[in-house]
C-alpha cells in the first residue's frame, strides 16, 4: 500500500492561507505530522487562479519541504508549467498528478512524462466528463495505459485513479469504483490502482465515517495507493485492516506488526 | 438492511453463564441494549453439548425474551429439536439460523421449513467443507435456494450467508466473499445476503477493526442482513456509511435521518 498525505492542498482554507502569507512553519508541521502518521508520499498542491502565483507557490512548497523532510513528494496541478517545474525541483522519484483523457491536458502533460523519471496518476476524466459506471472507467483505463506505456512508462510507475465522485449526488458509484478497482487490477496485472477519496464524502455529515467506509470497500476491492488524510483518526488502521480483508496483507503480517508498534489503537 | 443481534449465543461466556444459572436480568439487558442500538431481531442461540438440555435452554430463552420484549427472533441452532421448539414458541416470523447443505443437516431441517412460516438463513456449508472461493459459495447457493423454493420459501424469505471464514486463517477469503456477495445478488434477484461476519477478526488482535473493515466491504459489496452486534462502537454507524458507498441508501436519506438523531455519534 502507498500511502499519500493530501493535506498539503490550496483547496484547504488553512493551507491556502499558509501558502499566501508564505508561513513555512505552518506548511512543515502539516508535512512533518503526515510523515509521522505513516504517509509514503506527500501530494503538493499550490493551485491559484494566477497561474504564474500557483508556479511560484509549487516552488516555494517542494523547496520548503524537501528542505527540511526527506519524503517523496506527489506533484498535483493541472498546470503544465507548474508541474513540470515541481517535478524538476522533486528529488528522489515523484509522483504527477495527474494525466487524464481531456486533449488540452494530455498535449500539455504528455511531453513532462515523456521527459521525467516518475509515477504518474492516471484519472479517469476525459472530455466527455466523468466517468459514470464500470465499463466507461475500464475503456478509459486501457486508453490511457496504452498512452503511458508508448510514452515510455512500465506498469508499475502507473497508478489508475478511478474516479471517486460525490456520493451524495451519485448514487451507487461508490460501488462502480469498486467494482472497477478490482477489474483494473485484474486486466492491467502490474498497474497500482487509487486515488484520492475525500470526495466521496462531499456534502455528506459526518465526512470521516462515510471516508472511513469507501476507504474501506476501495481497499478490500483491491486499491492500493489511497490519496488520504494520514492524520484522520482511524484511518491508518482501517487501512490495514481492510487489506487484511482484500488478503493483499497475506497472514496479516503487517496488520499484526502494527498492533505490536501501538499504531491500531488511535 | 436487517440488523440481527447476535450477543445472546451460549458460546459467550457471560451469556452461557446466565443461562446455566438462569440470571433473567443478565439476558433481559442483553436483549433490551441490542434493539436499543438498533437490532431488528435478535439471535437466540441456547447450545448445550447435551441436546435436552439445549432444547430447555432454547425455550427458557425465547418465552424469557418475548416475555419483555417486542422484537421477532432468530433461532440460532444445529439441533433440530431445539431448532423446531424455539420456531414454535416465537412469535410473529422468526428466522431459522441455519440450514446448510450437510446432508444430514439439511434432512432434518428441511420438515421444519416446510411447516414453519419463517425466514431462513441458508449457509453454504456442505459434507465438502467450508467453501473455498467465488464459484464454490454461488453452486451451493444455487443449491440451497433450489431446495428452499421447492419447500414453498419465497426468495424475500430466503437469506443466503456466504460464510465468513477467519482471515487470519484464509487469506483472501475476504474478498471472495464480497464477490460472492455481489454475485448472489445480482444472480438471484429478491433473495437477501448476509451472516455472522464476526468470525472473519477470529484470532486476530483488535477485533473490532477488522469487524468494521469487513461489514464495510461486504455491505459495499450488496449485503443486505448482517448478524452482528449493534452495540459495538461504531458498528451501526459504519453499516449506515457502507449503504452510502453500496446506493443501497439511494440519496443517503437513512444516513441523513440517522445524523440528524444522533446516532452516527457513537
Amino acid at each position: 500500500m502507498i500511502i499519500i498525505g493530501e493535506k498539503i492542498n490550496a483547496t484547504r482554507k488553512s493551507i491556502a492561507a499558509a501558502i499566501e502569507a508564505r508561513d513555512a512553519e505552518h506548511i512543515l508541521k502539516t508535512a512533518a505530522d503526515q510523515v509521522a502518521a505513516g504517509a509514503d508520499y506527500l501530494d503538493i498542491n499550490g493551485g491559484d487562479p494566477d497561474p504564474k502565483r500557483e508556479l511560484e507557490n509549487v516552488r516555494w512548497l517542494v523547496e520548503l519541504v524537501q528542505g527540511r523532510l526527506d519524503v517523496p513528494l506527489c506533484i498535483d496541478s493541472a498546470n503544465a508549467e507548474a508541474m513540470a517545474a515541481g517535478l524538476e525541483l522533486a528529488r528522489s522519484k515523484p509522483i504527477l498528478n495527474s494525466i487524464t483523457l481531456e486533449a488540452n491536458r494530455l498535449a500539455a502533460f504528455e511531453p513532462i512524462v515523456a521527459e521525467r523519471e516518475c509515477m504518474v496518476v492516471a484519472l479517469l476524466m476525459a472530455d466527455e466528463g466523468m466517468p459514470t459506471g464500470v465499463e466507461d472507467r475500464l475503456e478509459r483505463a486501457g486508453k490511457l495505459i496504452e498512452r503511458l506505456t508508448a510514452l515510455g512508462k512500465r506498469p508499475e510507475d502507473i497508478i489508475v485513479d478511478p474516479c471517486f465522485l460525490p456520493l451524495s449526488a451519485q448514487p451507487g458509484s461508490g460501488r462502480a469504483v469498486c467494482e472497477a478497482i478490482a477489474r483494473i487490477r485484474s486486466e492491467f496485472p502490474g498497474v497500482h490502482v487509487g486515488g484520492g477519496l475525500s470526495n466521496a464524502s462531499y456534502g455528506l455529515p459526518q465526512r470521516r465515517l462515510v471516508n472511513l467506509a469507501m476507504v474501506a470497500a476501495a481497499v478490500a476491492a483491491g486499491m492500493d495507493v489511497a490519496i488520504i488524510d494520514p492524520t484522520a483518526p482511524q484511518m491508518l488502521p482501517m487501512v490495514l485492516a481492510a487489506e487484511v480483508v482484500s488478503g493483499a496483507d497475506e497472514w496479516c503480517a503487517n496488520y499484526i506488526a502494527a498492533y505490536r508498534e501501538g499504531r491500531l489503537q488511535q
